[in-house]
């Protein structure tokens, strides 16, 4: 018996899901893609996720892999699992990989986005990006802000109170905000986030934006190391993970 | 005790609506706007509607009027409205317009745009888009198609079997073709559309960018008269009404 490790990437809406990770009563993306990958390999299927979203986030590259004994060819895999997965759930890039790759552990980086829109309310844009009202100055003020979060830090400070995790120090490689008319969009990259980190991280780029707080505060509170510090938590309907680097 | 004319523009997704125009036993966008008026003139309301959308189809710039004797300031009625509707429908623009306007009667033109997506599935366009497989020399094999149908013609062959109307001559004033990277965007403008036009025409239109038809055909197909000889009627999810002028 041959077993073979399957990587893919996913896309997918989070709006139905309470998040990637599988719980006991309630519908998960895990759940979801376990449960067609077992139709198209044949036996159970248990997948490692790169970044386990939080309930209400989206993905357009979220990368997964699983061991199989199946026989599918890599090139059928996509085919078949589009074919009868639920809409919300798309796969892409198939590929075989060396059986020690782990789509957690081996990803180096991981890239998420965050969307603000600043115009009137759209049913066609309300799954997602949250919406605002912002002086017009505020993105060269969360900009100014944003440059402080570059670098080595520990990111207590916007990490959900309660996470459980090791260490909070993590490396942040990228944080960029562009503007596309009245759409706002906040890059971030990093080796690796904490629980809620890119949320936290924008509520207190909102509250510089609105003036609220200055951009130099942003250094003093990523050095509190104190979540009640930071900013409030923003929806998650804005939230992407975009790419995850290996 | 004075009648007031209200006009608004109507933004709505029609994924979980049976349509524009109300129905004895499924939700509708009439239903649910005329519940949330009455909410705020504190009195029945009964809505006239620019163009009845089917089910499944999704409207930028619909426009309603309904009359009221509720004594709401103008300003208000789309913030108060939006405060209680659905998230998937959203009003703008209010206007007090003179007793005799009529959002249907008085409409001097409708636009339409169909969007066809040319590359992999994805789990935020399946709502707003049909996805194709189209030659790359499809979009202007169908643009010349598209050209036959530019003035004053008898639809009866893009008009839906059964339909009832006194007349099916209608006059388009544009029709076009856009590429926008993977996305086609057919755009249609006419002084009325009979049931199903738009996507008849589209499904004809696909038939001739696939090579099963010639271009030439398409004014063949018009000139018959006759519904059989058109192509099939396209998903109601990659439409939109996205304007109406007066």
């Amino acid at each position: 018996m041959v077993i073979r490790n399957i990587r893919l990437v996913l896309a997918y809406e989070g709006t139905a899901y309470h998040g990637f990770q599988r719980q006991p009563n309630a519908p998960t993306v895990q759940e979801a893609v376990e449960k067609k990958l077992a139709c198209i390999t044949g036996e159970p299927a248990q997948v490692i996720v790169a970044g386990r979203t939080d309930a209400g986030v989206h993905a357009t590259g979220q990368v997964i892999n699983f061991h199989t004994s199946g026989r599918i060819p890599i090139e059928r895999v996509v085919l078949a699992f589009n074919g009868i997965a639920p809409f919300d759930i798309v796969a892409r890039h198939p590929a075989e990989v060396p059986l020690e790759f782990h789509a957690r552990f081996s990803a180096r980086a991981r890239t998420y986005r965050y969307y603000l829109w600043r115009a009137g309310p759209s049913p066609f844009l309300r799954r997602y990006t949250c919406r605002v009202r912002l002086p017009a100055d505020a993105p060269e003020r969360m900009r100014t802000a944003l440059s402080a979060l570059i670098g080595e830090h520990d990111f207590t400070s916007f990490c959900a109170a309660g996470a459980e995790t090791d260490t909070r120090v993590r490396t942040v490689t990228q944080a960029s905000l562009t503007e596309h008319g009245p759409l706002l969009r906040l890059t971030m990259t990093a080796d690796g986030f904490l629980q809620s980190m890119v949320r936290i991280v924008t509520g207190t780029l909102l509250e510089i934006g609105v003036g609220k707080r200055e951009p130099a505060e942003m250094a003093e509170i990523l050095a509190a190391r104190d979540r009640t510090v930071a900013g409030e938590t923003v929806p998650p309907y804005g939230l992407f993970l975009t790419r995850v680097a290996y």
